[in-house]
Order: C-alpha cells, then structure tokens, then sequence
C-alpha cells in the first residue's frame, strides 16, 4: 500500500494551504492503515499499549519501510524517535498524557534542533523560554529543516524543541528540551486551542518531495519541561542517536530499492550479444545482465546493500542487548552502540550513493529520465 | 549574461507548445548575444566565416560556458559536433548550403543515434532511409534522447541521423548517416516548407531542465546522405567523439562551479570555533573553512578540478596538433586523441559526481534545499 505512494508523492509534493501542509493523495490514508495495524508500536512501552518487540524484529521493517517510500516513512520515523526520548526523559505526567497516543500513531513526533544560524553549532541556539507561572513555559524561535514539521494525517503534532532559559549558560550547557503540541491537550485528553506554533514555509529539497520539511515558528508557544533544565542537549541526543542510525538504514533501504530496481532492468534490457556466447538466440540480443561490466556493478551492488544488512542486524542485536539486560553487559551494549551509531549512519548513506549510481549507470539513459 | 539564466532555466524547464519546444525565458536572447559576437563560430573553418582559432583557445571557454550554464550549453555544444562532421564528411554541395549557418549559429545542429531498443547497441537500429528520385532520402523512424531536437533560438535545425537502406548489411556495418533539416531550404539559401520531422515529446530529466530532450519523429522526412552508403557510423563517429570529450568537459566546468560555490559559502559560514583556535573573535563562531575535513573536501575539489583542467589542456594540445600538422605527427596526435577522449570523458564525469557530492556536503543541509 505504501510503495505504489511513492512516484506520486515525489510528483505532487506536499503544499501549504492556508498554513496548514498538504500530504500526496493516498499517504494519509496510508498512514491509518499502518497505525491501525499497529505498526507504529511495534518498539512502544506496554504500559502505554506499545508491543515492546526486539529490535531485531522491528529494524528489517524499517528497512523496507524506507526502501518502500523513504517520503512517506520518514514521519513515521520520527515519530519513533520521539516516543524513546519521552519513554527516557519526560516527566510521568507528560507521559501519561502524551506517550500512548505518539506509540499508538494517533499524533506523530517532530525533533526541532536546528535554526538558521545554528545547524552543526548548536551552541549558537537562540529560541527562548520563558517560565509561565503554571510550570509551563512560553518557547519562541525560529526551527528549519523539520521533518513532518506538519501533516494531515493526524489531529495532533507532538513537537520536541531545544530552546534556551533565561539566564542560562552560554553555549550547549545553556540548552534545554520542551514538548511543544500543535494542540493544547485538556484534562481528559480531549484537544484545546490551537498552540502559536506554525509553519512558516515548506523547504524545496531535490528529493522526498512527498515528505514535509518545514520552517517552524514558535510565537510565544505553551511547552513542557522534558529532562532537567539546561541538560536538554542530553535529552534531544536520546532522540537524535536513534534518528543518526534510521538515517542510515534509509540509505539501506533506497540501496536496496535501487539494487532491485537494476536488477530487474538488466534482466529484461537487451542490447548487444553477451561476451561469453549467445545467451537469447530467440531475440535479436542478450540481456545487459551478461555484460560483465552490468554484472560487475550488480555484484557490488549486492554486496554493499547484504554487508551494511548484516552490519544492522548487528546493531539491531545490540540494540536489544542493551534493552532487556542490566549491569555490565548493558554497559557494554552501550558502548558499542556509541561506537556504531556514526558508523551505520555514515557508512550506510554513503554506499547508498554508490550503489544508486552503479543503479542509474545499470538503466543507461532511461535512469536520468522518468516515465 | 548566460550564468544568471541557470536557475531560471531549471525552474522554468521547457515546455511543448504546439508541437513546438519553448525554452526558457531568456535562453534565446542569450544564445543571440552570443554567435553575434563569433563565440559559435571558433573553431570553424575559415572558408565558410569560421575563425579557426585553436583548440587551446576554444576549450577553457567551452568549460567556463559548461560552469555557467549546462542547460543553455547543450544546444551549442552539438552545434560545433555537427560543424565538425560535415566539414569532414558532407560533400562540397551540402557544405555550400548548410556549413557557414551552422557556423555562425544561425542554425543548430543535433545528433540523432538512440532509439528506444537501440542504446549501446546501434546494431539494432532500425530507423529507415529509401532512395528519392531526386538523389534524395526519405527517412522514418523514432529517436529518443535528442539533445535540442528542437528550440525556439533560430529558424532551422539540422539534424544529423543514422538510418539503413534498404538491402543494407545487417548490423553496425548497414548504417548510414543523413542530414535532415528542420526546414528545407532554397536553392537561393532561403527556407522552404516544414520538413516532415516532428518532437513527439520532452523527456523527463532529473537535472539540465532548461535544456530539451526530445523524441523526435521522422516520417519520411526529407535527408541527405554524408559521406558514404553503409559508413555513416564512422561519420557519425567524427561527430560523437567530439561530443565525448565535450561531455567529459561538462563534468569539469561543473565541478568547478560546485567548488567556487562550496568556496564561498565555507568562507562566509559561521559554525563552531576553530580547532586551532579562534579565528574571528568579533563573531560568534569561526567561518567553516577552518573546519579540517572542510578544507579537506575543498582541497579534494580543488585537486581534482585543476588535475582535470590540466589534462583537458593536453587533449587541447593534441587537438591542435592533428589539426595543424600532417604526416606522422598528425597520426601520433590522432592516437593520442583515440586514447584520450573515453579517459577525459570517463574520469571527468566521475570526477564531477565526487567533487559535486563533496560541494553539497559543504552546504550542511543548505546543499539539499534551493533558496
């Protein structure tokens, strides 16, 4: 249901429309499909209804989830991410109203860091918080580059924001971590007023065009307390670590995508006689599939996309070590998990350019073209 | 006047109206500018109001054309192959027509190999040509990936295509090469009627949009043989040579846009302090070009640009040298020129992918977005 979205999604994009964004037809109800199915809470808390599944099981369907439509994923993703950093950090109050409904799919998740001025230098960060006299606080600031920043899938977006407090110390010391809703949240859990959160444009990306990334201004916008205050670098950094793999597993996935996409054209496209002898002599040329040179791409293709599998099923057991154990061997999880983390997201994205290069060089002309 | 047409041109992209390419706002109003000032006209030969100026002059500002603008680039590039093949193949009666107009600019010319299931392997090309009473030829068939198949710069086009006789050989030694123009043209040198050649559409690119891609259909279109019956591959081959390397100098003028820009913007970024200490104490944080694998990546850029430029200055070298000598030294430039040209074509177009992916990743994630 989700691959067939994704030559669509990338040709229509997403729109603003009256400040609010507008998905590709069909991913919304894509999306109700995935959560309904219960999907989404396959890694969640069981005591707020997640399935607590290994991530052994959970990573191979990310893996194909990206390789599938990386655009419609990618809200998913974060969503995911989301749910560790308040299953880690929030406050049983922030959990018992929000965690539920972010491991169930019913809101999604967005992780605001970066801003005009501060990407890589976080220590530049200039939104602000301000205590309101209920505990809350009044965060305003300027975030780019927010996956999903925005949606129609779902009544409820819960925004996580790194801003700073008044008095605060300078550089990343100074940083804290806000749940910001896109609505407020009564009582009884029923939906208040709209919070000043809004978005401000949508970035023109070369690709995932069905995937939202946004500008997002805060106005004065109501948000929670999520960790210690100024320790909310910490905090974001449970989100971000597991978003720095999922990265690279979306690099495994569009490779993959990309290996099978060639593999089935070299199979069918027939130019020349192969090297070897006549392999079709019923048509009036071979299959590209027995050129060496076809074949020398398709091999590195493979290899590159099983090694990287196997590196994150890997991950994938440490991952889970590091969940169901205690003491030194979850120490020990840790530590190589700290140490795969960059290694999975940088190795894995950069092989998914080779080898979605080797894969447009496998369609000649016809994979610079669309048709 | 043409670097400014480039994003413009990419926006804009080319549209089909009435049968018809539209380019881009300004891209015709550019290419006038530029064969009024004789840029077409270079290396032309002198006998029909060419300048004959060596290939060491002509090259570097081909490169700095290709960094300016690719899409505009294009339709001129195939104007100077098609010089190329006539002047040495056409008889003298089809120079006399068409050889100072394609020249100047006043014309453009294509190169029409591929068909749809004739690619790599133009063994397979079935495209026809019957003999007209008149000496002439009829040819019909399809061709995709024509580079300006159509423009709306001049008021003719000639096409150079590969078709078969009939009865002729099978295979690559049963093809020959015919000049089709858009419009025919008067013994006086004046335009006739429409000749029955036709863009059946503008292929989808994923990059050079301001350039236009066609199908084009040729249905008993009006053609001219060059050079001999059954040898029209190695005519051809004149044509396509040179567009090879020219194709390899593509890949250098855009790495080395890809450079200057990475440049600049390490340069004017501020994120982070200096490993080696503070740089711009009046600022926040220290331009990014302080950054080691910044300048790493920029050094990289740097070294591969100029390493290209320089071999492409060889090739230059030998070019004039086939073209002003005789005897063995031209023989010896012709060899070194085979050797060459898939060298320059090959490793200046990877090179380009690498030094352009090292650009983007300069940006951060400014390189992912368009402004």
């Amino acid at each position: 249901e989700i691959a067939p979205l994704n030559q669509l999604g990338d040709e229509q994009g997403c729109r603003l429309v009256d400040g609010n964004v507008a998905t590709p037809d069909g991913f919304a109800a894509a999306y109700h499909t995935y959560i309904a199915n219960g999907w989404n809470a396959m890694l969640g808390d069981p005591n707020y209804d997640g399935q607590d599944l290994p991530y052994s099981m959970a990573i191979p369907v990310h893996e194909m989830l990206n390789s599938a439509n990386l655009s419609w994923r990618l809200t998913t993703m974060l969503t995911e991410s989301t749910v560790l950093a308040l299953t880690k950090h929030a406050s049983q109050a922030l959990k018992d109203i929000y965690l539920a409904k972010v491991i169930s799919g019913e809101w999604t998740g967005t992780m605001n860091l970066t801003e005009p001025h501060a990407g890589t230098d976080l220590s530049l960060l200039s939104t602000k918080a301000e205590p309101n006299d209920d505990g809350s606080y009044a965060i305003t600031g300027n975030k780019i580059f927010i996956t999903a920043g925005d949606q129609d899938w779902t009544n409820n977006i819960v925004h996580l924001v790194l801003a700073r407090l008044p008095n605060a110390p300078a550089g990343v010391k100074g940083i804290s971590l806000f749940l910001v809703p896109k609505f407020m949240v009564n009582a009884d859990g029923s939906l208040g007023a709209k919070n000043s959160v809004s978005v401000g444009s949508i970035e023109h990306k070369m690709g995932i065009k069905g995937s939202p990334t946004c500008v997002m201004n805060y106005d004065d916008a109501i948000g929670y307390l999520v960790g210690e205050e100024n320790a909310g670098l910490a905090c974001m950094f449970t989100m971000m670590n597991d978003a720095r793999f999922q990265v690279g597993l979306q690099g495994l996935g569009i490779a993959e995508a990309s290996y099978q996409g060639a593999l089935t054209y070299a199979v069918e496209r027939l130019q020349s006689r192969a090297p070897q002898g006549i392999q079709a002599p019923e048509q009036k040329a071979d299959p590209i599939v027995f050129q060496p040179d076809v074949r020398r791409m398709l091999l590195t293709q493979r290899a590159l996309t099983e090694g990287s599998r196997a590196l994150s099923m890997l991950y994938a057991k440490f991952m889970d070590i590091e969940k169901y154990t205690d003491g030194e061997e979850q120490a020990h999880a840790d530590h190589v998990i700290a140490y795969l983390t960059p290694v999975c997201k940088a190795f894995f994205t950069d092989m998914a350019t080779e080898v979605s290069n080797y894969g447009i060089q496998v369609y000649g002309g016809h994979g610079y073209i669309r048709e």
